[in-house]
Formats: structure tokens, sequence, C-alpha cells
């Protein structure tokens, strides 16, 4: 279905605690008619954040939302946790009773409330809960015999740019006549390629199997693009998750690194963060990420990492080629702002290098 | 309640299929009454595995194992992917129409079985899942705060003795007068303690957290123990899970390595394993398992490998000694088969560290 989004970000959207509305704002091919947040009410969305691009009207609630026509109200928040705000009850009423869908990517599973699941059956709506997980095997080793080049962003923290990186790849592979293919492994990626599994609401020790079964399915989707087939191997950009030093996530960190077998990593870094998002825990430096990273992957299937993607969106222009020439010395790899300078210029300084990694394969 | 069990094992007991057989026969203060496996009826578990000193005797079948009057009915297995058998059905069934509990290490929730439920119901029996976990918060940080010296066994893959090293070491430990608990983080460990958590079983976001809250409880355990509470930091010893280059399990063991926050610890290995069980995958080197544990160890919470614990069962007196100076000799560390040879002079050579490790708390 094609949706119209209204985005339910109450009094955070100008932060980046409203992750999973900017991600879909600026890449799903779903329209945003309007965002929900009384603290902007009046204002338009590229009034609070133009880099978005996007002249969707904020309101103060979902009933003055309801004018601009929406299909489906999406929860735009990604709070440590997941947990769903109280607070949040009521507008998730209101717009069941309007008859949207409801879209949320929360720990919390909307269709499991017994209010929200009696409105939606009262109303026809239904409830898309982005995070459910289907079942998933143990890893199986299948991974490893895709012949697609597996690209997987790592990163430094939570919410630097991973999935963004992915994203930009990716349509930098496809501009460039590549079939490439976006791997979705958590809600806002979801939400915006319409599959995919959130592979940190897996249990355990199936995490790692959860994230094989994408790449296997991502490889599928390439084949299915109807260009013959021929020419080179496809290439697979699957969505990061997380930091290997992260005392919470890394374990979803890892799932991804083994299950998804990657062939080259790019790493992800915002230079003007200096310690894990809400832990008293100093970031790795860009060798010590790249040595723990390349070091774990030795271990099970090797795989370099290729580039370095900075989020320098909080700097001034000359500051962002300063932290980009920086991150280039003390790496010897190509980097770049695959946002502020777009994704070309990264995308052909690594090409050559995952042609060689789709020969070695073949 | 004091158990007395009759093991399901059919056909398997006799093989290291059987973890969960013989981890609660050699440690669990409930007693075994009998096992069930055709295989090896009329015989009793001594001549099978004489080193879990048990006379008990093994039987064809459970209708035959009632005449030993269990209480319960325990799953010897641990398959990986925790599937249940569809041949241990018909056997479960019987096990619970003569009223005994189910005791269940399974991934698959006997409990959620809808024939299994109505019979228990029927026959006021019990199922007990170990491995259903409660719900488990985000990790916290809470962990970094504990006063007792945490140690956790790691390993070079899984099923080569990490939880039989964790529960010797607190044997010794609890000997030698010093306040030690075994913490639980599998079915087996559960089931010889009576608490814990699969953390196995949890949603991979939440794994760290509930790691942690393992050690938090552990901790008001020793603290209850009346002994006043003076004299040196109670020791927690944390069964580990897997392996850093598990391709399915590693989650798990960076979970716990992260979670439980430890301050030492202890190797745990097989010298005649070559590769990962069930992966084409090579088992990592002492010093290269050393190196990974510390370098992720380092990134959140420095802890320090102090010992190393070998698995000889499978070989004989002089290999296992000449693989134990071989240890020592690669790694420098303290190393012992804490089985074979008994946990005390392991125990002593670690203990000076472990309580230098307690006043840097203080």
């Amino acid at each position: 279905m094609e949706r119209r989004y209204l985005i339910l970000a109450p009094h955070v959207f100008a932060t980046r605690a409203a992750k999973t509305a900017h991600g879909v704002i600026a890449y799903s091919t779903d329209v945003t008619v309007g965002v929900v947040d009384p603290a902007n009410a009046g204002r338009t969305v590229r009034d609070v954040l133009p880099h978005l691009d996007c002249d969707a009207p904020i309101v103060a609630s979902v009933a003055a939302g309801l004018a601009f026509k929406p299909t489906s109200l999406l929860i735009g928040i990604a709070p440590a946790g997941g947990a769903l705000p109280p607070e949040f009850r009521l507008e998730i009423a209101a717009a069941l009773r309007a008859g949207l869908e409801i879209v949320s990517g929360l720990h919390t599973i909307l269709g499991d409330d017994a209010e929200f699941a009696e409105l939606a059956k009262a109303h026809d709506s239904r409830i898309w809960d982005l995070r459910l997980p289907p079942a998933a095997p143990l890893f199986s080793g299948a991974a490893y015999d895709i012949e697609a080049t597996i690209v997987l962003t790592v990163g430094s923290d939570c919410a630097v740019g991973k999935m963004t990186a992915s994203l930009e790849l990716a349509r930098a592979a496809q501009e460039r006549g590549a079939r490439a293919v976006f791997v979705p492994t958590g809600q806002t990626g979801i939400a915006i390629a319409g599959w995919g599994t959130s592979v940190d609401r897996v249990v355990a020790d199936f995490a790692p199997g959860a994230a094989e079964q994408l790449v296997l399915e991502a490889e599928r989707r390439a084949g299915d693009t109807g260009d013959g087939a021929s020419g080179p191997a496809p290439l697979l950009l699957v969505e990061g998750q997380g930091a290997i030093n992260h005392p919470a996530y890394a374990p979803v960190t890892l799932s991804l690194l083994y299950g998804c077998a990657p062939d080259a990593l790019v790493l992800v870094h915002i230079p003007s963060r200096k310690a894990i998002e809400g832990y008293d825990i100093p970031l790795l430096g860009y060798r010590e990420l790249i040595r723990t990273y390349e070091a774990l992957c030795a271990g099970v299937k090797p795989a370099r990492v290729v580039a370095v993607a900075l989020n320098t969106r909080d700097l001034t222009e000359v500051a962002a080629r300063a932290a980009i020439a920086d991150a280039a010395a003390q790496t010897g790899l190509p980097c770049d702002d695959v946002v502020r300078f777009g994704p070309f210029a990264l995308y052909d300084a690594i090409a050559p290098e995952l042609a060689k990694t789709a020969v070695l394969h073949a």
C-alpha cells in the first residue's frame, strides 16, 4: 500500500530522539503529510530541520493532523528500551478511532495491547509492529555461499548514521548501474524499505540466524531485478546496529557481524561524539575500532574495513572537511560524509575494492 | 522441593548430546534415581560414565523408570537450536500421566504445548521450563558498582566445560572459607542451582541486562550467607556461554562479557577440539583467545584472563599433564583440569590475584 504518514513525535521532533521520524521522512518512498509535535505546531518540517527537505506541516495533535488525510500514524521515536511512553496512548487511540493504520517500531508490541487491538478491530484499521520478528532459525553458514558482495556498516556508537550510510551507498550503487539492495535490520530501515527484521528483537541464540536470513532474502531480491542477472555480482548494503563496545547493544552488533557474513565493512562515526550515549564509556578511536571489527571477522570469515563514513551534521563545513581529512589520515582509507557531500565520491572510491571481493567469490 | 530425577536421554545418554543429564547428575543436590535410554537399558550410569560417580539404573522407558519413584522427568539433552525431538512426546506424556513434574531446558516451551499443558492440569503435575526468562531490563551499568569479585568463564567453543569450571571453582572457594556464589546463565546451571536465567533465550537487546540482573541477584545471595559479611568481598563465579568466534552463539558470549561486568576471566578449553562444533571454523589459539576477550573487556570494563581450565577427559593422564604444561607455557598463567585433578590447586593459584581485584574495588 502507498502510505501517507502522520508522524507522532511530541516535544522531541527536533531532537535525535525522533530518529525514526527523520529516517522515514528522508528516505521512505511513502509521503509524510504531517508531524504531531505541540512544541513546534504551526511550523513546517523544513522550518525545524531544513536538511530533511520536507514541507509537511507540524500540528499539535492527531486530531489536527487528520486534515491532511493520512493513512497511517507512525510512532516517530526510538527510545532506549523501546517502551511506549504512556502519554502517547491517547493520540494512538485517536488515530485508531479515525481508521488510521498504526506503524510502530517500539519493543512494546502495540498489537498485543488489549485497548489498541480492540480499537483496531472496531474501526477496521491495523497495527504494524515493525519490531515483531519472524521465527528465526539457528545460524547455518548458508550466508558463506552467497555470491553477492555483502557490505555491512559498523559504528562507534548507536545513532551515528549507519542506516543512512547504507541507504546512501545503495543509492549511489544503483545510480552507477549496480544491482544493489539495502538490507534493513532495524525498525526504521524496515519502515523505509517495507521488509526486514529488527534483529535486536530476536531471541539472542537466534539473532545471527535472523541476520543470515536477511542477506539470503536480499540475494533473492537482487536476483529479481529482471536485468538478466549478467554482469557483476549484486551488492547487499546491510544496515548495521550498535557498536562493538556498547555495553547493551554490542551483542546485536556482533549478531550482524557474524550472521550477515560481510565481505567488507564501512565504519561510521560522528566526530563530535566522545562517549557511548547513556553510559560512561569512551568511544574507541578509528584504529581501535578497525582493529577490533577486523579481528572478530578474522576468527569467522575475514572482512576488511574499506571506508569511513562520517556524520558531520553538527560541524561547520570547514570543520567537516578537517574531520574527514583527519579520519583519512588516521586510517589510510577513503573517507567522506555521504549525506553532506553525497555518496558518489565514497562509492566510486570503494567500488574497485568491492569488485575485487566479488571476483574472489567467483 | 527436593527432586528425585528420572532423566530422559534416549540413545544419547553416553554422548555429549546429553550435556544437561551429565551436569545435573554430577552437580545437582537433587538425586537422580534413573535414566531412560533404551540403548543402555540394564546397565547403570556408572557402567556407562564412571566419572559421574552415580549408581542409578538405566531403563528403556519412562514406564520402567517409575519403579524408582521419581518426582520429576528431566529432559537430559541440549541440542543445537533447542527443539523438542518428536520422539520424546510419548515419554513426556507418560510422565505427566504418572503425575511427574517435567523439567526442560529446551527452547521449545513445553508449558505452551497444548497437549502437555492439558495433561499437566489433568494430573496435577507441573512443567518447569528452565529456559523461559523473566522480563529483562536494558543494561544499566549497576553491575559496575558491585563490590563482589566477579569471575566469568570464557571458552574456545560451546560444551567445553565452562559451567563445570565455574561450579568447581565455587566449591573450592567455599571450602576455603570464601563467600562464593555460582551464577547460572544457562538451562543446566539453572537446574543445578535452582535459580538463574538462560541468557541465550532473552531478546538480544536485553541479554546484557539479563546478565547484569544475575550478578546483582548473586551479590544479594552472597550477602545473605549470615556470616556477618565481614572479611573479604564475596566471589561470584559466573557460568560462561559459547565462544567469541562462535558464529551462532558469540552474541550470548558477549552479553555475559559485558552484562556481568567481570573483574577476571578464566579461559576454558578442550585440547582435543580443533574446530567450532557444527561449523567449519577453526578454534582460536590460547593467545588469540586471551587477546580477543581482554581487548573487548578493555573497551568497556577492563578484565584479565587469570587462569586456564582445561577439559582433558578424553586424554590419558600423561597427555593431560602435557596439555596443561603446554597451556601454561603458552599463556604464562596457572593452568589445570579442575575435574580430573580437583579445583584447589587452580583456585589457590588465582586467589591472591582475585583478592587484589577486591582491594581495588574498596
